[in-house]
């Protein structure tokens, strides 16, 4: 079973990521949990190109190559084998996040993501837990990480991003979201972790069941 | 007009771009030196993933995809505006290294290449010089070079691949110029500079003119 798990920035994924790995792993399931980008060696590499605030005079079709590159590397090396030894895989973002940032946010059409898409070989996870906040208080939590935390902030690309940039994100993720309903499960984000992290759990018991 | 100069390692493209950016010059045009990968910020970035010896493990869709974005950059930011401001433009590889290295050689499908490419709007070249050279010979220079410069050694990752790559490189570059005659000019590159120049600068008055 592959669950991805996206969100607008602060939206406390890598957090929910970590305590879903926790709760299943407390349930006997031998679980493996990676993120996007950075899963690879590889992918680590073009991490710290992707993120870095300095990027910003990049073209928005060079962004979604170096994710579509990520991502390839990372299935073939990390998720797809995992998969075949009957592993679940967590991935803290995936390609819906291409779809909403590269996509919506950016202005690239589905329609070409997709073509490079399929000649690329990307898969669909089977479950999405999108954590669904409201990007201005998301925003808010990002920051303050950041003014806590120099390697988050190092990586703080996309927060510099206006308002409205986020605002697109998060719709885009609810029209995915309402265009795929077997798949997403959405959780509201805005309260603290632990109410958060109550609604992922129900949803897993009911799908493991 | 836009050329650019194409060959499998050590034929001596780097010496002879410069040389005929001399020799242009000379002639009173304005022209701009280039080259792939690394031809903007953010494509030095790209070049040091890319040309790292430790990149062995890649998946070939994943060097490609690097390619690629780099071209694009490059495209937006540095060739078509000198292009569109009226200057010669010579770049050192292009679009046919893509199509010799990552299509032939590594063997991506030449439609799946240029199917992306489409999408990318890649431009092609006004003229091509083809450095041909025995890729034995090629890499032996290459390593003698490497050899005596830790700078081109980091770089040196196309260098440690078999000679049987370095010959599909060759022919597919061969293949290329046949199907293509009016825009590539291939110029024997075993002798010594001077007469590879020699060459190079006839093709260039009879274009010229």
């Amino acid at each position: 079973m592959f669950i991805t798990f996206e969100g607008v920035e602060g939206s406390g994924k890598s957090l929910q990521v970590a305590r879903t790995r926790e709760y299943l792993q407390g349930k006997g399931r031998t679980v493996l949990m990676t993120r996007e980008p950075g899963g690879t060696g590889f992918g680590l590499a073009l991490r710290e190109v992707l993120l870095r605030p300095d990027g910003a005079a990049r073209e928005a079709w060079c962004e979604l190559l170096l994710y579509l590159a990520d991502r390839h590397q990372h299935l073939k090396e990390v998720i797809e084998p995992a998969l075949a030894r009957g592993e679940m895989v967590l991935c803290d973002r995936y390609h819906d996040a291409t779809r909403a940032y590269q996509g919506a946010a950016r202005g690239i059409a589905p329609g070409d993501i997709e073509a490079v898409s399929r000649l690329l070989g990307v898969i669909e996870p089977d479950k999405t837990f999108l954590l669904d906040l409201d990007p201005e208080v998301g925003l808010g939590r990002a920051r303050r990480r950041n003014a806590l935390d120099p390697a988050a902030a190092a990586e703080g690309r996309f927060e510099d991003e206006a308002l409205a940039f986020h605002a697109r994100v998060r719709d885009a993720y609810l029209e995915l979201a309402s265009s795929h309903p077997q798949r997403f499960c959405v959780i509201p984000a805005a309260d603290g972790p632990d109410a958060v992290f109550a609604r992922i759990a129900a949803a897993l018991d009911s799908w493991l069941d």
